[in-house]
């Protein structure tokens, strides 16, 4: 049995945004890091909220993320920039880069910012998502630490780099794809972990390399499965070249764990990309056809024992209006660290502690 | 025991052009469409090779792909081009799309065809690798026939749409990532039905959408898996925007077989995209850190029973380069449907039925 606590969005956003604030982070940069938490809370995608704020803090704490970070434009065309993060937050830099790009997609259709020097940046559909506000598509990537092997290797050498893409539709919810290149990520084997059940072939390595059931043998040395094994290998390498290669920017063996090397900068690197929907046909029009779309693979027939059929994002976006309404499950792991990370820098938690209602799950 | 025959691929190119300008296609477009087909003879990959040229003349005789369409450009910018194709020959509309596409590039660093309208156009690894000799990134999708279920759909509502991406190296291969989004190709479940053997699940589904170890059950109205389930299946949503819903293409049920509809044109879409490298970084130096980081991946400490790490697509130019000295292993199957083709066609077949030799694999 597990404890949730049942929060509401606009608190959790004010007293994240305080508590990075009060870390040192500047007012507006706060509240964009904060937003960005949040809104995957109200998704349900829970591992990249809130609880993320603790590593943040930790990692600024350190001084291995700078709370003021100078931007540095390296090279620029109308379509295009290459831009150095500063080791800010991954959320504050990101936001800059895609306000960067909806300026240079005013001018070409087609445009890209690939950065170097960031940190961990939240969910990329936020961001990927941002962009379909414009009537545009959204393409984001990013790279992370080695988590996987390539095919045929023994250890860990290449992130499990997430990809994201983001459509506008017209009634119905943006198409949002958000996915890691590996089969799943650490947390579920972790999960399977905690609870001393095996994983499926396909999940894990062992720390030579061979496929495994037993999740202690992923989590000690050894590492995760690319998804289709050649497939989410040569999917997250092109996330590498997108983000890493095209920034000048930290791959492979230079970029640090976010949670194992604390003394040091994580240095990943992002890639952003806007597609102009009305260069290529009138956006109104085109959302009809997406619906149309929509509408057509969610007819097709149901397997067995399922329910619906779901376009991706969908249940996110599902999540997040239920949310909105209702408040915020989080457990009370989650919120216990929220409120010593608050009472650490200062900030008020009555709202935190004094509202929410305590459930048993 | 199957009898393979050793083929040059000059011969091969000859007489593979001669058939089709004898069935229609003018001179350029036949040596167009002959050198994809062996291209993919080369680099081992048979299937999108020279047994495709039954298919495409069954479908020109039928009068569902046109040998001379006339290209539409429907709409255009700067950096994009909605092109109809005509219902041309694939490799026909593809090979215009990309020249189209390096003129865009000079234009504007990052530029995209999206193609309706289109034939099969072989392996998009072909198309996305020209783009590097100019020291581009090429990024290369098509949609085909529905073949896959959305997760929880009993039966198939979207292609396996493959998706392509290729990057410039300096002393190494180029990185070509060539991958349909299914988990594997129809080819593989075919292959162990003719064996009689069961295949592993999470390749592909029966008719209720169920997943299946019996490939009878797949081939007998069921479907192929996506790869990774909700990933393989966003990845394959993302390749129908890029290629149909951008171009007002046919998409789903809307695209008809090209093995069971002889009589409908098969009416799918491309899409090309081109990223100039210099818009980024000086294309001497990205390519020395290309070397690096293929240097970096390839010297990952190998798992049990591997003998090498190979990037993506550097075991097909190690083909390649294996087939161009010592010609191409055609099954005796196909060199017999050839030679057919090629009597009917009024093709001179000497240099393939004189000069080959016969061997026993």
């Amino acid at each position: 049995m597990s404890k949730f606590y049942n929060v509401q969005p606009e608190t959790l956003k004010t007293i994240s945004a305080a508590i990075l604030n009060k870390n040192g982070i500047p007012e507006r940069e706060s509240k964009v890091v904060a937003a960005s938490l949040v809104d995957a809370d109200l998704k349900g995608v829970s591992s990249h909220g809130v609880l993320r704020l603790a590593i943040y803090l930790k990692r600024l704490g350190n001084k291995v993320i700078h709370p003021n970070p100078e931007f540095e434009v390296i090279k620029e065309t109308n379509s295009t920039v290459v831009l150095d993060g500063g080791n800010g937050l991954g959320q504050v830099v990101s936001q800059y880069a895609v306000d960067l790009l909806k300026v240079k997609a005013q001018q070409s259709p087609i445009s890209a910012v690939t950065v170097r020097n960031s940190n961990h940046f939240g969910a990329a559909a936020y961001w990927a998502a941002q962009l379909t506000d414009n009537d545009m598509i959204g393409i984001v990537m990013s790279n992370v630490e080695p988590l996987m092997p390539p095919p045929g290797g023994a250890s860990a050498k290449i992130g499990n780099n997430p990809i994201s893409f983001a459509v506008p539709a017209g009634d119905h919810y943006p198409i949002v794809l958000d996915m890691a290149t590996s089969s799943v990520p650490l947390g579920k084997i972790l999960n399977a972990k905690s609870k001393g059940e095996s994983i499926p072939e396909g999940w894990g390595l062992n720390h030579l390399g061979q496929s495994t059931t037993d999740p202690d043998e992923v989590v000690n040395g050894g590492s995760l499965f690319p998804v289709g094994g050649p497939k989410g290998y040569g999917l997250a390498v092109m996330v590498d070249v997108l983000t890493a290669l095209l920034s000048n920017g930290a791959f492979s063996d230079q970029i640090h764990s976010m949670y194992n090397d604390l003394d040091k900068p994580n240095s990943i690197s992002h890639f952003f990309m806007a597609i102009r929907i009305d260069a290529f046909s009138d956006p109104s029009f085109f959302k009809q056809i997406v619906d149309q779309y929509i509408t057509s693979i969610k007819s097709t027939p149901l397997a067995q024992g399922a329910n619906a059929i779901f376009m991706p994002g969908e249940i996110e976006f599902l999540n997040k209006e239920k949310n909105e309404q209702n408040g915020i499950q989080l457990p009370e792991s989650v919120v216990k660290e929220l409120v010593q990370l608050a009472e650490q820098a200062g900030v008020d938690v009555s709202e935190l502690t004094g509202t929410t209602a305590v459930q048993n799950n």
